[in-house]
């Protein structure tokens, strides 16, 4: 297991986990992830991306961890109250032992599908 | 870079080559892939989804390699006729040198949101 491993392994655990705390003490202050969404810029900018993800998460599990020499990826599997399984991956590019930069690549469409069935069934009931 | 490294390399260069005879050679015959819009089972499904892939694809990149003892994981960058700018990562899971699992993350929301845009045009013209 490489350095980047470990740091890739110990920081997912920790967002999985719930431990916020521990997971951006793995992030430096001037991160940048490119989400689905768009950019967050800043530690404060993607604590918050992550808080709002585990406000809709239930539970999450690694399913695998690759490293190099400029960073590694994690691939999970989360499950959240509107989508019951989703699959994500994140690229995190690693200097001096903190994640830098993080790419985060999953499939929106299911959230949507979610969201529009729950408008229908809410106008439905009006 | 590991021996896996090298083979997602070269697997993942030669569908962006749109080289799929030289892609394959990296698969095994019984390959699944679980995909964002289902599974597919054996090198001949895996081919067709590839080949359905790459008539939309005009252009790809890859990203990042990271290796490990089971596999890798591949981040890249497609451009496609409907989408612009798309995001994707594939783990493959590699034994004896051949790709045996790939679990391929992306959005497929913008694929989604430019169909409907192109349906809203075509009735916009009838």
């Amino acid at each position: 297991m490489t350095d980047n491993t470990k740091i890739a392994e110990g920081y997912a655990s920790a967002w999985m986990a719930r431990d916020l705390d521990a997971a951006m003490a793995y992030v430096a202050e001037d991160v940048v992830l490119d989400a689905p969404a768009g950019r967050f810029e800043g530690a404060a900018a993607y604590r918050a991306f992550l808080e709002r993800f585990l406000d809709l998460m239930t539970a999450a599990e690694i399913t695998a961890v690759y490293g190099g020499e400029d960073g590694a990826a994690v691939h999970y599997v989360t499950r959240t109250r509107p989508v019951p399984v989703s699959l994500g991956s994140d690229r995190l590019v690693i200097r001096d032992g903190l994640i830098r930069e993080v790419v985060t690549v999953f499939d929106r469409l299911p959230f949507r599908d979610a969201k529009d069935a729950a408008a229908t069934n809410a106008a439905a009931r009006d």
